[in-house]
Formats: structure tokens, sequence, C-alpha cells
């Protein structure tokens, strides 16, 4: 791996054809392989990091394609990266060297089976379309990443992607019975869970371990109520603790979202909802069932909680009102590249009881360093996405990724993970040496030399070199 | 590994005290080991299998004991295999050559976090403590495997253990946080379930990949209302029907078992609880959830569904009713224990369209061979666990391991697989040549090498040389 890995920006591009991108035409048609630099250019970058442009992109219909990709590849000895939507946070389908990127957005097959709840999806689904196809068989697809409308089921299972039903109802890969994958010699193996779950290794693997041509997706019938609440907190502090009591008296809210201060300004300047600019912390809250009476019931617990700790609490007294409420935490993001360019999105997961802290220590960084930091995430399960806004123009990247790297360590230090639901890509590969001890790290390598020998997957992504 | 793995009574074993015991003595206390060979004979065999008698038996108190005593069989070239409380069904615990084994009966501490809804378990904790513990905070640990009053969660955690309640609830392995585990190296690892699931890869590998010392479990809180019924039918292929139809419409029992002709005579005969004996398939459901209407209109669901295919059905009117009706359940195993002294149990899954068919099939191997064969099992998600019953002294065991082979096939035929809740162990390690192709089995053992290259874990389980 180059010292590339790290650099937004590197320097080098290959503007020519090449051979390799010709051997692929030839094999695989014209119309599955890009192979000129404009349209190569469009594929070195995810939503947060910019790579190196790929010799070639393939654009495969098959798995069979796929696999002819791979083989060629591996044969050339140039790296394959897989990708998505490429609207991951994290660098994950972001190319790092010279590369064949293999982009899944035409492998788009989709059935449902509803006797066996079950939908078998290429990798190129759009998330949302697994439950839009789910619907009228009364059945839901739970796993919400925020860019749900975007991403695809590839991408997401790539990454282990959240949401913020994940608190109640798991992330991705819990919703996964069965893979298809084809693995860096091209060979391809159905994989169901079971003894040595080679399936549940893929998933959350970033490409570095096989590729995901076809998941069969467990799918289960929604809940038939749900009630929310918009509460507003003059303290971060405040809102943890109240979170936490409420989730004790027995609370299992499906949703459970934070933002801070400078979210609430910025989502208010873009979109004037009336939030209140006042208050330190914003929660959005929503209860579940199939029982309006433990639905309700469970949101008084909440709104209770939250009033001892002096909030005020708005509940949505419909669908729609809910859905208005909603609105402010989609915002966030656009709402935020209002203030800079560009943000590196961390994603650390902290015992709920450190979350004060950790978002006290964070704001401490963020005036000690000069650079706005939004915080928002999942609070229900610590899911924490400290956001570093910058100006890649005026401002230094090296000072930006030496405070990602001050924010992981805060993680750490309480107790915390890397990432919750955004995977560990480009962007939190050396942090890993500060989250695992060598040992562990010893053992994922064993893990990775096992499947990929000649480390042509995707490479520079997870493990750190040490 | 020796041809013994697949013996059921190796002829040979070791009375002689041994160095090795004498040196795991001197390190962890005589209190430990177990060197004597009247000792030692009881740690040979599991549920199902007998096997080689172990050099030495660790009962380790901590997770340094474990750490010490696989360093020193390291040293000493013998291999370590991990013990529950033995109750398995596939010769997992079962040692296959000279080794020294782990014994995890005294690792028994248990702490609940009911603000986190997480249990800490050590391997020797007997599964149904970890609810009877949460129970006081309104929590339940929901994987329920038959054993539940005496096997324990490191066992199942190394088999991947489900029950009953899995059609709904899922198995042993997706209540885990995270686990603490010993590798073959003698290191300890924390595990996250995070990018490179090392803790999902370790969960339903018998401990053939590490061993595991803690394991921090998920805890939820159990739905308000449960209904039973219990439905008997002339027909088997009726039954998997029915059942078809009523998850079709909507129904999600949280219970689904199948019994048939042989288990309902079996339990009669045991205890009178005046089951039809002219039935040739009866089931148990369970329905639950928080909203009584709902809980009572997906039972209304399966009522029907069964009624149109004229079964009879019985409604338990209370608690203590169900729990009658679950006893006939409970008791398969005891009663079928009167009919033949031996059994050999298949955990087949298979598509719930399936099943009829592979009732039959297996039905008319039972007869083709002259053994008698019962079935039962989780109908919901079609595991099922045909039981070949023989007599040691008269039967032949090389047509009894046949005879599960062509069962095995039966199912690989049908779309299935080899192992729903029991695991592969060494009873169905030569099945997996059935189950999955070369490059499958490649990566496999590929993962296996990379975590234990000495092979020196649990030798001769789950993945078959070739």
């Amino acid at each position: 791996m180059s010292s590339n890995s790290s650099s937004l920006y590197p320097s080098t591009y290959h503007p020519q054809p090449n051979a390799l991108a010709g051997e692929l035409s030839a094999l695989l048609g014209p119309t599955k392989v890009l192979s000129g630099v404009g349209e190569r250019l469009n594929y070195r970058y995810d939503a947060i990091l910019i790579g190196q442009t790929p010799l070639a992109v393939v654009l495969p219909e098959t798995t069979e394609d796929v696999v002819t990709a791979v083989r060629l590849a591996r044969r050339a000895g140039i790296p394959v990266v897989g990708r998505g939507a490429a609207s991951g946070l994290s660098g994950g389908a972001v190319p790092l060297q010279e590369s064949v990127v293999i982009s899944f957005t035409r492998m788009t097959q989709l059935n449902i089976f509803p006797l066996q709840q079950q939908a078998v999806a290429q990798p190129g689904v759009i998330t949302l379309a697994v439950s839009e196809a789910a619907k009228p068989y009364g059945l839901v697809y739970p796993p919400d990443p925020a860019s749900l409308r975007t991403s695809t089921i590839g991408g997401n299972l790539g990454e282990n992607a959240g949401g913020p039903m994940c608190f109640k109802y798991g992330v991705s890969g819990d919703y996964v019975h069965a893979l298809e994958v084809v693995d860096a010699d091209g060979d391809i193996h159905q994989l169901e869970r079971g003894a040595y779950d080679l399936a549940g290794l893929l998933i959350g693997s970033e490409g570095t371990l096989g590729l995901i041509t076809q998941a069969t997706l467990r799918l289960v019938t929604p809940p038939k109520y749900t009630r929310t609440l918009m509460i507003h907190f003059a303290e971060v502090g405040q809102a943890a603790e109240a979170v936490s009591q409420a989730i004790a008296a027995g609370a299992v809210p499906s949703k459970l979202e934070f933002m801070d201060k400078i979210c609430i300004g910025a989502v208010e300047d873009y979109l004037a909802l009336g939030l209140p600019r006042e208050a330190e912390a914003l929660l959005l809250v929503d209860t579940d069932g199939d029982d309006l009476e433990t639905v309700e019931a469970e949101l008084a617990l909440v709104e209770q909680a939250c009033k001892a700790y002096g909030a005020v609490v708005r509940r949505a007294a419909n669908d729609l009102e809910a859905a208005a409420l909603w609105q402010a935490r989609r915002s966030i993001s656009p709402a935020l590249g209002r203030i800079r360019p560009k943000r590196m999105n961390e994603d650390i997961v902290v015992p709920r009881s450190r979350l004060p802290e950790v978002v006290r220590e964070i704001r401490a960084l963020s005036e000690a360093t000069g650079f706005n930091v939004a915080q928002f995430g999942h609070i229900g399960d610590g899911n924490l996405h400290p956001n570093i806004l910058f100006d890649p123009r005026h401002e230094s990247e090296a000072a930006v990724h030496d405070l990602a790297h001050q924010i992981a360590l805060v993680a750490l230090r309480c107790g915390g993970v890397l990432s919750g639901e955004h995977g560990i890509g480009a962007m939190k590969r050396d942090f890993m040496l500060d989250a695992l001890d060598r040992s562990n790290l010893e053992a994922l390598w064993q893990i990775k030399r096992a499947l990929d020998p000649a480390l042509s997957l995707n490479p520079g992504k997870i493990l750190p070199e040490w």
C-alpha cells in the first residue's frame, strides 16, 4: 500500500487508455467497461474521500461478468475495488492505487418471496427499493441508513450499515440469510449462515475478502403503530441521562436521534422549521409496536424522563406532523454542507452513560483546534457522528485528520469503538492501531491473507500495517 | 486425524497417569486438573458419541487458567477440546484423539446489566440461568435449546444452538454483543461485532478456532401475551401446508413444533397424556406479542388454516394448560430412549414447502433399512430432527451412519442444509463433502489454518479432509 492511502488528493492520475481496459472490453463487451479518463475520474471518490483514478471501470450485469473481471484483473496483477452508490462515509469504495473498479449499479434484480418472507437482491438494488417491493405483501426490510434512497444493498452489506432503526431492529447484517460471493480467485460461493459463518465475515468487510453478488434478505412485518416526539434540552448531559432513564424504565424506542446546537442552527438556517436555536440538544424519538397502548406507554416513559430533566417536549399529532419533525433530522447533511464545503464524518460508538462526557470533550477539541464540529447520531445505542466541517482551500487536511484521530481516541478512552455503521474504510484504517491490540490485528490479517493471499481485494482498507 | 473419528467406540484408551496431566496439575493446582483414568473416562463422550479418553481434564476457574492450559498443551503438541455440559448431539465436545479437555463447568460468573439490557456470562453458566437472573429486571434471554436446563452458554455459542423460539427470535449468535476468546496460542482477544466479525466466526465453530471464555449477551423484554394450540393431522403434508398458509396469511408464531406418529406413540406410552395415537402429525404452536388482539388474531390464522386441512385443534385455556400441552414436546427425548437405548439425532433444515416430501422420503428410508426413525422438529423454519433409534448390541453402527448420510442427502437434494442448531461436530463432518463444493471447503480450511495453524483446536470437527 502506498502512502497515498491517507491523502485526500493523490497527485497522480492516468489519462491514457490502457491495455487492461481494452482486454476487459474485449471480453465483456464495450458497454460494460468504461475506459475513457473522463468516465474513470468519476469512480475515484465516495462521499468523503478522493482516491486514485481507476485503470478501468466494469459495470457488470451478471455474476459471470464479475467473475470475468476479477480473473482478468488478477492475471494482470491489478487490485479490484467493489463499489455501490459510493455514498459511503469512510472511503470504503475509493481506489487507493491503480485498480479495476467494479461498479454494481446495473445489477438490480430483486425478487420478493412473501411466503418465505425473503427478498433476493443483486448488490446494485437501492436499499429503499427492497421495502417498496415488499410493501404490497405487508412486509418491510428494516435497515434504514440515512442514504437509503441512494445507497445500495451491496454497499450497505459491505459496510454493515445501520440507521436510526438499528437500536431496536439491528443492522444490515442481521437481515442476511445467505450470500453469493465472488472470491479473490474469481470463484463463486453460495454461503448460508452456518458453522464457520463466512457470510457473516464478508458482511462489513468492505470488499476486502470477496465481492457480494447476491443477497437473500429477511423481511419482517412492520409494526402497526408509530408515535413520535421531538424534545429539546438546555444541556447535552440532561438528554443522555433522560434517555438512559427512559430505557431503564422499559422504553425500547425504535428510533432515538440526537442533534447538537450546531446542527439545530444549521438546519434552521437551511429550512426555517422553527427549531429552538437556544437548545443545546434536540432528540427525535419514535416508539412503535402492534399494541397502541404499549406504544403510547413507552412514549410516555420517554416524555416523563425528559420532562424530569427540564426538557421541552413536542408530540406529533399525526403521521404528517411526525414526518415534518423527522425532516429536521434528515436535513442535517445538506444543512451542514452550507457551513463548509467539506466534512469528515466520524462514526464513534460509546456507552450511553459516557455520552455527555464524550460530547463535552469533542466540543473542547473543536474549540481548541478552531474547527466547527457538528455532533449528531443515534443516541439510543451511543452511535455519535461528530462531523468536522472544513474548507480544503483554507484549512489543513492533515489537521482535520489529526482532529478525527483525537475524536477516535476520546471514544476508545471512554470504552467505545471506532465505527457504528460507516465502516473503517481508508479514513479510520490507521485508528485501528489504537483500537485493537497486536494479537487481534494479527488475527484479522491472518483472515485477510487466508482469503486474499495476493491482497488484491480493495487494498488499503480496514487493516492497518504496523 | 485418525480413522477413529467416525467410530463410536474407539478401542484404545490410556489407563496410566501421564506427564502432561502432572505438569498441568503443577501449574494450575491439583484441584483444577483431573488425571485419574476413572475421572478422565467421563470426558470422552457427549449425548451422542463416545470418543477417546482425554490425557487430562482441566477445570478452569478463570480465563488465565484457560491460557495456562492452552499454552502447556500447545508446547506438548497435544490438542485442546473445549467442553460445556456435553449435552450436544453432534459430537462437538468429544475428543477424537489424545487431548486435553477443558471443561468450563466451574466458570459460572454471571452479571446482569439491566440499564444496558445485557448479561455478561462465563461459558459455564447454564443457559436457563441467564433468563432467571434477568427476570427480576423484566428481561429475558430468548434462545431456548431443549437442553436449556443443563446446557451452557459456552456450549450453546460453540454450536450456535437454536430452539423452538428461533423461528421468530433467532439463534444464540443473534444475541451476542461481544466475546472474550482464548486463541490457539493462548492469547486473549476481546472481540466486538465489527468489521471482520471474528466474534461471529467463533460462534458455531465448536471450539475449532478459539475458546470462548466470556460472552456479553443481549437481553430483551419478553412479550406480554402468549397463546398455545395443539393440532393433529391425518397426514404430514397437510400439517406442512397448513403452516405455510398460516405464515403466508401473516401469522409469525413464536414456536411451531412438529411431532410424527412415532413420537406421538412414544410420548403416549411414556406419559399417557391422552395424545391422539392415530394422528400422523401433531403441531404445537405459540403466538406471542404485546398486543393481545394481534396475538389472538395470529392464533386464529393458524387455527383456520389447520382446520381447512381437516385438523383437530385444541386450544390451551390458560398457562397451566399450555404447559401441559408443551410437556408432550419436551418429553420426546426420554420417551424415544425407551424404544431403543441409543439414537442418532439428525438436524436437517429444508424449505418448508419441501417438508412433506422430505418426511415421506425419510419414512421410506426407515422402512427400507428396518430402523425406527422418529421425526420431530421446528417446522416453522423447516428444521427437522429425524432420530434413528438403534440398539448397538444388535444393530450395526455403520448402517446407522449410512442411514444418517442418506437422510442428509435427502435434505441437500431438497435445497436444505445439514445442521439447524446441533452443529456439524464429528457426526456430520463427512457429510460436509456433499454440502459444500471444493472451493467453499478450501475457504473454510483457509480460515482454520489462519487461526489454528497447528490444527490443535478440537481436531476432527466440522471440516472434512478430502
